[in-house]
């Protein structure tokens, strides 16, 4: 299976790590973000939204949103299981996951994409241009921080955040700290559970994918 | 099972109407927002991003994120199916979801949140301050026509948004296109395409819960 993904982006990261730790070997095709690539008449005939990753099935059709393209990984290859090992464990990973991407990822692509110099006029992902709002960026750092104490809160309860086991979730806050760490956005002192966490989930192998 | 609801919001709603279509009868019980109810210390317990739909599951423990809600719901009573009909059918219904969610209702969101009097210094849902940006308002707007066209253009190749079968994807729609009308945002007059898929999914029973 074909991948549509940018190495230094994050959110293609996210399928990356998964697909490594299935053991999927997914044929990766770099779109050049910095280029602009992305809204060539070529890969909007892909992805009209103009982002990656995106994932090409074998009927040729195309399938974008990280959570979807890794529901259909997990259906096509189900072990090791990465959304949980029941009904109720599947629905925390997908609850952790939601809260990662709506409370972290956004959070922090609203700090990254208000302030980088090369985005003026693209402040949202996608064709469409929208100026840069300065306050937006400020309230995401805020908005990381906050998240960052739940993160500890909860991992203070549990190893992983679904749980006693690795999932998604893990994947993507994973993803979320890296990138937090790339804008200088670091884990505070006193989040000893959060930095346990990260220790280990970023020491197992497919964090290098 | 008992669910966190509050008749008035749009997110409960599509738990709702989730759960109308698949004839499951659940124990709503009410939680003022407009009091601040989600905020008092025995909502906390609940939920401590304070906010509705939670799903009490019978062990005791607390379900958030429409999703993951959905998702349960799904395994516990798999028919009639919500979430499409086979892994591809799966993971674009997920990918049709997130669409509604990222580009459609986080915008509206971001239009009411930042505009509403009753919610300055309350701009983000939960428990934190967040002053209001009247700029994300003007941009979530504008996001929200864009998407628009976008659902048009998708309900042009098919009769609902994840193909041939209604799923979570057309009831989180549904439920956008009925929070933006209250914000006085309509369907424009050559959206055919988004306009008869609205007059049907919103004739549905369910559509009443």
């Amino acid at each position: 299976m074909r991948m549509y993904d940018c190495t230094t982006a994050p959110s293609p990261r996210r399928v990356r790590i998964f697909a490594a730790e299935k053991g999927l070997d997914l044929e990766l095709v770099q779109v050049d973000l910095r280029a602009g690539e992305q809204f060539s008449a070529t890969f909007r005939a892909i992805n009209p939204d103009c982002v990656v990753p995106v994932l090409e099935l074998d009927d040729g059709s195309h399938l974008t949103e990280i959570v979807a393209i890794c529901d259909y990984l997990e259906a096509i290859k189900p072990e090791p299981r990465l959304f949980g090992p029941d009904a109720a464990g599947h629905a925390t990973a997908l609850m952790w996951n939601a809260k990662v991407e709506q409370q972290g990822l956004a959070a922090m692509q609203d700090a990254f994409r208000n302030t980088t110099r090369g985005l003026r006029g693209r402040a949202v992902t996608g064709p469409d241009g929208y100026e840069q709002i300065p306050e937006l960026a400020e309230r995401g750092l805020k908005r990381v921080a906050a998240f960052y104490r739940k993160l500890d809160a909860r991992l203070a309860q549990a190893e992983y955040l679904a749980g006693d086991q690795f999932t998604i979730a893990d994947i993507s806050a994973l993803v979320l700290v890296d990138f937090a760490a790339w804008m200088k956005v670091g884990i505070a002192d006193d989040e000893y559970n959060l930095r346990r966490w990260y220790q280990n989930v970023s020491a197992r192998p497919s964090a290098s994918a």
